[in-house]
C-alpha cells in the first residue's frame, strides 16, 4: 500500500509559502489508516512502551488507536487551560514569540516506558517539549513515531537522540 | 469493571460553579480504556458503521479506536480554520453567542452510514452541529455514542431523534 497516495498536498495553508501535508484522506481510508496505526503499534510494542503520549489534537488521532491496540494507557498533551486538574507545564520558543504545551502531573509514573506519537515531524518544536513534560514527570522516552516526517526541518534533531520512525516523508 | 472509579470529578472547572468529569484517569489506564471503548465499537459494529465522525478534540480519544477497531475511516470535525481543505461550516449558538464547528467536504460520502463518537453528552450543541455537517453531506447518521452522559442537560433531546448509547450517567 502508497501511503503518499493518502496525504492531501495543499498550498499556501496554513499561510502563504507553506506546503501542508493533510492527512485526513488517510483518516478517512479504513484500511490505509489501519495499515498505517498497525506499523506504529508493532514499533511501540518492540519497545515494550508502557503508555502512549500524544500533543493534541492530531497526536490523539494517531496515538489513541495505538494506546487502544496495545492495551496500554493514553496521556494527552495540551496547550494551556484544556486539562482540568494539575499540571507540569513547558515553555519553548516560537518562530515569533513563544508557546506552553502541559500534561497532567498524574498522566506518567516515574520510570514507565513511554512512546511519543504525531501526526508530524517538522521544526521538531512541538515534540521536543513532550519530551521535556515526559522527563519532568519521570517518565521514559522509549521512542517517538510519526505518519509524516519533513525531512528538510530536520526535525528529528530535537528527539534528544530518542529512537524514531516516521511512515512517509517529504 | 466499573468505569465510574476512572473518572476524576474537577469542581469549578472550566468556570466556578461548573463540576467538570475528566476522563483522563480512563485513558491513562489501558484496559479501563479498552474496555469502555470496546462497548462503543461493538455497538458501531452492530449497527453497520461505515465511517466514524468524532468533534475536537476529546472526540478524537474515543472515536479513531473506534474506527481502527473496525478498519473503517474517521472524519474530524472541526473548529474554523483547523482544517486545511475546502469545509462545510455550521454555526450555533451558546450561552453568549455563537460558535461553528466544521467537517471537510470530502469527508463523508452521500448515503454513507455514521455513527458520531464523543467523550461526553452535555447540552448536546456540539452533537447537534456535528448531525448537521453529517447531514449537509448526505450522510445517514446510525447511532451516537459517549462515555459520559450528564442527563440533567438533556442533550439527548438535540440527537435529531436518533439512537445513541452512553457508558457512564451522571
Amino acid at each position: 500500500m502508497n501511503l503518499y497516495d493518502y496525504v492531501a498536498r495543499v498550498e499556501d495553508y496554513p499561510k502563504e509559502g507553506i506546503i501542508f501535508r493533510d492527512i485526513t484522506p488517510l483518516m478517512g481510508d479504513g484500511k490505509a489508516s489501519h495499515y498505517a496505526t498497525q506499523q506504529i503499534v508493532d514499533y511501540a510494542k518492540d519497545l515494550g512502551a508502557e503508555i502512549v503520549v500524544g500533543p493534541e489534537a492530531r497526536g490523539f488521532i494517531i496515538g489513541c488507536p495505538v494506546a487502544y491496540a496495545l492495551e496500554i494507557g493514553f496521556a494527552p498533551v495540551r496547550k494551556p487551560g484544556k486539562l482540568p486538574r494539575e499540571t507540569v507545564d513547558y515553555e519553548y520558543d516560537l518562530e515569533y514569540g513563544t508557546d506552553t504545551l502541559t500534561i497532567h502531573k498524574d498522566a506518567i509514573q516515574p520510570g514507565q516506558k513511554v512512546v511519543v506519537v504525531d501526526d508530524l515531524l517538522a521544526t521538531g518544536g512541538t515534540i521536543d517539549a513532550t519530551i521535556h513534560l515526559i522527563q519532568k514527570l519521570g517518565g521514559e522516552v522509549v521512542g517517538c513515531a510519526f505518519i509524516i516526517e519533513l525531512e528538510e526541518l530536520d526535525g528529528k534533531s530535537k528527539l534528544h537522540g530518542h529512537d524514531y520512525m516516521s511512515l512517509i516523508k517529504f
